[in-house]
């Protein structure tokens, strides 16, 4: 269904991949009916995007256990090339115990003031798209 | 409401200045009850957001006037610095009439493959944020 004309289908190995290797991200929510993107730092632990945050849409998102989207890609505009991975899971706040066990994430938010929250999102949906340009 | 702690707000005119000078963004819609969001390149004419597309999920969110979320951000990894806009906004598809008025728009999609849509949204909500760092 995400197939399109001139992009390249990524495999799910491939998408993985390049999530692991990327620290910035996107969380598309949705608040109320309308859809809303936040950029996050982040990094991937046992295949899930961990990411901190403070209280506010994101952590409520997750407290509540959320469908969320999650998106990186990155692009070349001299080259005309680049490409996307997006996935869409659960979202859900970090318990204190599973805080202990993972240890230093070494995951420090850009922005001072409180991120106390620890966000993960299993991704359940993967997909990818690679640019072929003109 | 989207204020949190470490983050600046923008004015909205500052918004559409940051908004009117990138190029690349992502937009944020609904598939089923799932969040997706997709990068394009686009521009910004008459303080719309102005994109092309092939037949798809995007063109269809348009042509149903779904309301999307369209984001552009730009963060400086070693600084920590960084901002991001949000604005969201019903999406519609532009029609033969208007794209003849527009005249050339200097848009080209970078993937080959039919981008015959071109698709706008007008901006009914806007903010900003920008990264206090630490």
């Amino acid at each position: 269904m995400l197939a399109d004309q001139g992009l390249e289908m990524l495999e799910e190995k491939e998408c993985l991949d390049l999530l692991a290797a990327q620290s910035i991200g996107r969380v598309a929510i949705s608040v109320g009916a309308l859809p809303a993107i936040f950029p996050v730092n982040y990094r991937v632990v046992g295949g899930d995007v961990m990411f901190r945050t403070g209280d506010g849409l994101k952590s409520r998102a997750a407290l509540e256990g959320n469908v969320v989207g999650f998106e990186v890609d990155d692009f070349d505009a001299e080259r005309l090339a680049g490409w996307s991975v997006m996935i869409v899971g659960q979202a859900r706040v970090v318990d204190d115990e599973e805080r202990r066990l993972l240890g230093n994430l070494g995951l420090s938010p850009w922005a001072r003031g409180d991120r106390g929250h620890l966000v993960r999102i299993h991704p359940e949906l993967v997909s990818g798209r690679r640019i072929v340009g003109p």
